[in-house]
């Protein structure tokens, strides 16, 4: 990305082991995500030309020598925050604020390099089909993200659950509810194919309306409470305030949209009574059961993309996404 | 009191039973409280001359038709929100956000009403002997926040506690973190006397500096992660800032401070990766429990009450709380 509105495919130089612990996977397929959007729009600024992607699953080819439990030939999925996973953060389960993390990639692209590849990446039983490659694809990043949300908001049986926000983590977050066993779960979405595939992952009910007219919706819809959880997976001020005026004293808001300009009234954030959790979700938490569940059949994440597109056309694919004409745009290899 | 700084002792009408679920009780002790000085001090406008007072104990001299578990003779506490203690909200714990609550009081008196009697009192099982009074009328507010909010930090076996605050309710923060088996917990406080209360009551590291200083030196103990749990009981900017910043990514901050023009900048909260609640304590969750505790004799809160002076000297209470001289003030009746 060289500035707003102005991605440009281009060869770059091959990637290289750098550090013992490093490993080189070449790419099943790549993606691009919403929060790539943000500097898409301007939103972010774009200071130098910047190598796009961070979510990634593929072939392993090469590791660096202090590598013991990743091997090539291995599928592996890994997160947007390279992590120890050793560290008392790791295992408290905050990967993705590990005290050593740094970035892997950049992904949108044939090949890429991931630092800390043990405490990284986790691979498959055996390398899956190449229909299953959307669905461990979305693991990387929007299927772990929208999970979080729905951990840190707790959904769980006898929850009713809200989610703002009908991207594609939004979408994965009522997915992450239903599995978590949320009894109803409310989307905010006025957009009718989003609607559908909300529906399809475990919707009961859907909200067209936005702000305080939502707020009084999911009001209605609760005895007047509010929900018990909610999740935020946009990121604005409107957003948060939605998600956290939807929540009943007491409920939870997993807030994973990258906050862009919020600033949180605090006299309202303390007679709301919400717990609020959220931040850069820490993926390698959940993906070893998610790539478990996604080997099992028993959810297929992926649906969420709804554009496909060989890589050298990612133009084509940020314009569809930014014009919200695509959920999520996959870029084949 | 009629305005910032203008506290008068006048007589009042007796309260009555207004309805069927109303208690009257007369006061054992009351007391002045930490919030009452945001309008002793101008930070909270007095708009007309305003009854004060909140905390409570005492013994109920009468009740309504409606009234079935509290009797006349009963040594009663209640909280500062009148609770029905049977709403949804009510059974989630989170009794100041009654779907029917009420102020109860005014508590500066030698006589009060108390609404929804009998979702709010809570009865010892025989009147306790005069020297627990203090320890009991603590429990009405100040020991119950201070709960609440180690209790939202998630303090317990293992974890190191940070407290913001060493007014009354920071010291009794301590106390419950103690309580529920923190293995560390750290005072923020630069006031000797207070840092000796917050040792008696179980605080094992004193922290001095304030702001970013004393964030570094929370960090400093900790292997530069951050505390696990925060209580911050201040409700200023900086305190916020302070206990957010004190806290490790995956950690819980319990904020109980009255939020004063407090605005949280979204984007830090995000990349923090802390967990925050707090807001008005639900006492009535933990009364019976702490009631235990004291009338077993295993918790001293009432050390807090550093002053006693008659209910008609309350305007020196008032005076010596605003320029720190006391921590807590108890009024006899």
């Amino acid at each position: 990305m060289y500035g707003a509105g102005d991605v440009r495919v281009e060869d770059r130089p091959e990637p290289q082991i750098q550090a013992p612990t490093d490993a080189l996977i070449r790419l099943s397929a790549s993606c691009i995500c919403g929060s790539d959007l943000w500097p898409y729009r301007g939103a972010d600024p774009i200071n130098e030309p910047s190598p796009m992607g961070h979510e990634y699953a593929g072939i392993v080819e090469e590791v660096g020598s202090a590598v013991s439990t990743i091997k090539p030939g291995q599928f592996v999925v890994g997160s947007f925050v390279a992590s120890d996973n050793t560290c008392e953060i790791c295992r408290a389960g905050y990967q993705t604020s590990c005290v050593h993390g740094e970035s892997p990639g950049p992904a949108q692209a044939q090949s890429m390099r991931v630092p800390l590849a043990d405490g990284t990446l986790v691979a498959s039983a055996d390398v899956p089909d190449d229909r299953l490659i959307p669905h461990f694809l979305a693991a990387s990043d929007v299927l772990g993200t929208g999970w979080f949300a729905a951990v840190a908001a707790e959904a769980g049986p006898g929850k009713t659950v809200a989610v703002v926000g009908d991207g594609a983590v939004g979408l994965l977050g009522i997915l992450a509810a239903k599995q978590l066993g949320a009894e109803r779960i409310i989307a905010m979405s006025r957009h009718l194919p989003r609607q559908q595939i909300a529906r399809e992952f475990g919707a009961t009910d859907i909200v067209e309306e936005r702000g305080e007219g939502g707020v009084d919706r999911i009001k209605d819809l609760t005895d007047g409470l509010g929900a018990h959880s909610v999740v935020e997976a946009v990121g604005t001020q409107e957003s948060m305030m939605q998600a956290v005026r939807s929540t009943r004293p007491g409920g939870h808001v997993g807030y994973v949209g990258v906050s862009h300009d919020v600033t949180l009234p605090g006299a309202e954030m303390f007679f709301s009574h919400v717990h609020l959790h959220g931040g850069p979700a820490p993926v390698r938490r959940f993906l070893p059961d998610l790539m478990d569940r996604i080997t099992r059949g028993e959810i297929q994440p992926g649906r969420v993309f709804d554009q496909q597109l060989p890589l050298e056309d990612a133009v084509d694919g940020y314009r569809a996404m930014d014009q919200r004409r695509a959920i999520k745009t996959l870029l084949t290899i």
